[in-house]
C-alpha cells in the first residue's frame, strides 16, 4: 500500500503530515524543532512570533493577528505541542513517519491529540489572511509543552506571567476529543483530578501469625469504601442515558505498594487513586467523607495529596453566554450537532479558566473513532480538512464578538 | 546494673553465654566461629563429630554419642545455629552481649530462639555422661544452618543426603516456643506455608477514564474473598477456647505491587500473601478454592506458588506412640503441663517429619513470654537451666525406648 504523492495532497495536509513527524514525544520532546516550525510558518504567514520560556528548555510559542479594535480582548488559540510515548510494536506503521494510506487516513501519534487542532488553526487564519480578512480581536495561537505530564512546565506556568496576561485573552479555544458519531463533542469544563495515596500503618510481624490491626487489613478497608464509592458513580452513568462521562466521578486505583518478603507482615501498605472530581461536587463534603473512610478503617490510615485541583470553572453554554453564542450559531449554520459535556479528563484549559478566561474544548473530529494515547492513532485527511474549513468559520465569528463589560 | 562474676555463675549459663556471642545473625551469619564452637565442644565431651557441608559455605555439624544397640534407630537433637537479624536502636543491651542483668534475665539475639536448645542438648548429655551412663540408642545433636530464612540450604539438604540417612533417626526433637504459663508447649505438627502471588491483568488506559475490567477491580475482588477467609478463620479461632492457632488456616497479605503512574491504569497488579495451611485441610480442594476465587474475579487472574509445602506430617501424641509415650511420661514424672500444639509457623521439623521421622518442637520455656523474632529477645538463667534438668531426664528414656519395628 503506499501513500498518495504529495503534488496531489492538500498543502495542509502536508503541513500537518511534516508537522506529526516531528518528534514531540514524552519523556523527551524535541521541542526545539516544534518552536523552529512554527517561528518559519509564522514567518510564512506575516504573523507576530513571541517565545516565552515558561522553564528552562519549555518555550510557549505564541502567534499573533493583531485586531483591528485593541481595546477588545483578544481569541486564544491554544493547543500543546507534546504527544505521549509510543508502544511502537504494536503500530501499523511508524508512528512519526505520518504514513497516509490509500484511503486517505494519516497514521501518527498526536494525529488526534493534538496535532490536527494546531495546524487547523494555523491554516484557517491562512485562508482568512489570503482572502484580505481582518477581525476587531486580536488571533493569539499559542503552542505550549508539556500538558501531556500535567502542564506543571507549561501552561500552568504561563497563565501566572506577564506575557500571558499581555494577551488579554477573553476566551479560549483547546483541545477536545474525536467523536464516532456523526456529532461533536465540545467541553464546557473539566473534571477535577485528585490524585490521592492512602498510607495504611499497622503492627509487624511473622506473616505465619495471625495478627490483628495489620496495615494490609486497614488498607482494604478504604480500597472497599473507594471502588464501592466507584461502583455507585458507574450504575449512576450507566443507568441515565443523558449522563456522560464527565458529570460524574470516576475513580481509578492505579498503584499498590508495600511489603518486603512473603513472611514479612509490613508495617505499611499504600493505596494510590486518580480521581476526576465532577465539578458540581461539594469538594470540601467530598473531602471529608475520604478522611472518614480512612478514619473508620482503624488508627494510623492517612490519605496524602499528589493533586488536587480545587478550581473547577464551568463555561455556560447557554446564550447568556456571547462566546458560546457565537460559537454554536456557526456550528448550527453549518448544520454541526453539538454534545456539550464536561471533559473526563485534564487538559491545559483548567489553567486557562481558573485564572478567569471562559474556554471551550474542541477538536472538530467526528466520525472519527476516539484513538488519544492509543495504538494506531489515525485521522482521515477529509475529516482534517473538514475541520480547517469548521475553524475558518468560527475564528471570524469568536473575533467579531461585540465590546463586551469583561473586555475592559 | 552490672552482671554477677562468671566465677559464681553455673558453667552450663556461661557456656550458653559464650555460644550467645557468637554472631549467627542472619543475612551474614558467621557459621565459621559456630562451627569451631561445636567441634571444641565436642572435643571436651568426646563425642564423635562429623562436619557435612550441605551447601557451599553452610556446614551441618554433627555430635554423636553411640549408642550400646546400633541396630537400633538414633535419637535426633537437632537445633539451627542462625538467628534473625535485629533493630539495635530498640534494644536495651547490644544483642550480642550476652547481658545478664541482676534478676538473672540473659538477653541476646537467640536467647530464646535457638540457642538455648543448642546448649541444653549438650549440658544434658554432659551430665550424663559424667554419670556415666550408656544407653541402647545412639543420640546425634545436628547444629544447622539457614532455618531462619527457609532451611532451603541447611536441613531442606541435609535430609536428602547419604550422611543423614546414615544418622538412622528413629525420632527427633527440634525447636518448639516459649510459653507464658506454667504449661510448656509442644509442637507434633506444623502448618503448611503456601507463598501464594495472585497476579491480575485488564485494561490498562487512561485513569481519567471509566474503564471496566481493570486489573485493580479484579485484584480486589480476589483479595476481598481472601481476607473474608481469613475473617472466618480467625472468627473459628476466637470463638473456641480450645482451638490455638495451629490449628486454623491463617493468611495475611504482605506484598503488594502494581502501577507506575497516578494517571495511568496499569494492565497488571499483584498482591501476595502467605498463608499457613493447617494439617488436617483438604489441600486439594483448598487450591481449587483459591483457582476458584481467581476466576470468579474475571479473565486474566492467576496465582503462581513461591512455596508451597504439601507434606503436612503429624506427630501422633498419644501412647500409640512410643516416642509421645516416653516424653510424656518424663514431663509428668516432673510435673511439667504439656500443652500439645501445631506449630503456627515452619521450623526445620517440616523436612525431618517429611522424610518420616516422627518429631516434636519443644523449647523447654514455661513462665517466659514469646520473645522470639523480638526486641529484648531473653531468657532467664533459673528456666534455663531448668530446661538442661528436663533434657536430662528425656534423654534417657528416649534413647531407652524398646525395640521398634521401625527400628530395622
Amino acid at each position: 500500500m503506499t501513500s498518495k504523492g504529495p503534488e496531489e495532497e492538500h498543502p495542509s495536509v502536508t503541513l500537518f503530515r511534516q508537522y506529526l513527524r516531528i518528534r514531540t514525544v514524552q519523556p523527551k520532546p524535541d521541542y526545539g524543532a516544534a518552536v523552529a516550525f512554527f517561528e518559519e510558518t509564522a514567518r510564512q504567514l506575516g504573523l507576530g512570533c513571541q517565545k516565552v520560556e515558561v522553564a528552562p528548555g519549555y518555550v510557549v510559542t505564541v502567534l499573533t493577528w493583531p485586531g483591528t479594535n485593541p481595546t477588545l480582548s483578544s481569541i486564544l488559540l491554544n493547543s500543546h505541542t507534546d504527544v505521549v510515548p509510543v508502544f511502537k510494536e504494536h503500530w501499523s506503521h511508524d508512528p512519526f513517519e505520518a504514513f497516509k494510506d490509500s484511503e486517505g487516513y494519516i497514521y501518527a501519534r498526536g494525529a488526534q491529540d493534538m496535532k490536527c487542532v494546531s495546524i487547523q488553526y494555523l491554516e484557517a487564519v491562512r485562508r482568512l489572511k489570503v482572502e484580505g480578512h481582518r477581525f476587531p480581536r486580536t488571533i493569539h495561537m499559542t503552542f505550549v509543552p508539556d500538558e501531556e505530564v500535567g502542564g506543571h512546565q507549561g501552561m500552568e506556568l504561563f497563565v501566572q506571567r506577564p506575557e500571558f496576561h499581555a494577551l488579554r485573552a477573553g476566551f479560549a479555544l483547546d483541545e477536545g476529543i474525536a467523536n464516532p458519531t456523526d456529532a461533536f463533542t465540545v467541553f464546557y469544563s473539566e473534571r477535577s483530578p485528585w490524585w490521592v495515596r492512602v498510607t495504611s500503618t499497622g503492627r509487624p510481624g511473622h506473616a505465619s501469625r495471625f495478627m490483628e490491626d495489620t496495615a494490609a487489613e486497614k488498607l482494604h478497608k478504604v480500597v472497599n469504601s473507594i471502588l464501592a464509592f466507584r461502583e455507585k458513580e458507574w450504575q449512576r452513568l450507566q443507568s441515565n442515558p443523558h449522563l456522560k462521562e464527565g458529570s460524574v466521578t470516576s475513580v481509578n486505583l492505579t498503584k499498590l505498594e508495600g511489603g518486603v518478603a512473603y513472611n514479612v507482615i509490613p508495617a505499611t501498605m499504600s493505596a494510590s487513586f486518580d480521581f476526576r472530581v465532577a465539578p458540581d461536587v461539594d469538594f470540601k463534603a467530598f473531602e471529608e467523607q475520604l478522611q472518614s473512610w480512612c478514619q473508620a478503617a482503624g488508627e494510623g490510615v492517612t490519605l496524602e495529596f499528589a493533586q488536587k485541583w480545587m478550581h473547577p470553572q464551568v463555561t455556560p453554554t447557554d446564550d447568556s453566554n456571547p462566546w458560546w453564542a457565537a460559537f454554536s450559531r456557526v456550528c448550527k449554520d453549518m448544520n454541526l450537532t453539538l454534545e456539550p459535556e464536561i471533559m473526563p479528563a485534564a487538559t491545559d484549559n483548567r489553567y486557562i479558566r481558573a485564572v478567569g478566561v471562559p474556554a471551550l474544548g474542541f477538536s472538530p473530529m467526528n466520525r472519527t473513532p476516539v484513538l488519544l494515547h492509543d495504538h494506531d492513532e489515525r485521522l482521515h485527511e477529509a475529516v482534517f480538512l473538514r475541520g480547517v474549513d469548521i475553524y475558518t468559520r468560527l475564528l471570524p465569528a469568536l473575533a467579531s464578538v461585540p465590546a463586551l463589560p469583561s473586555d475592559s
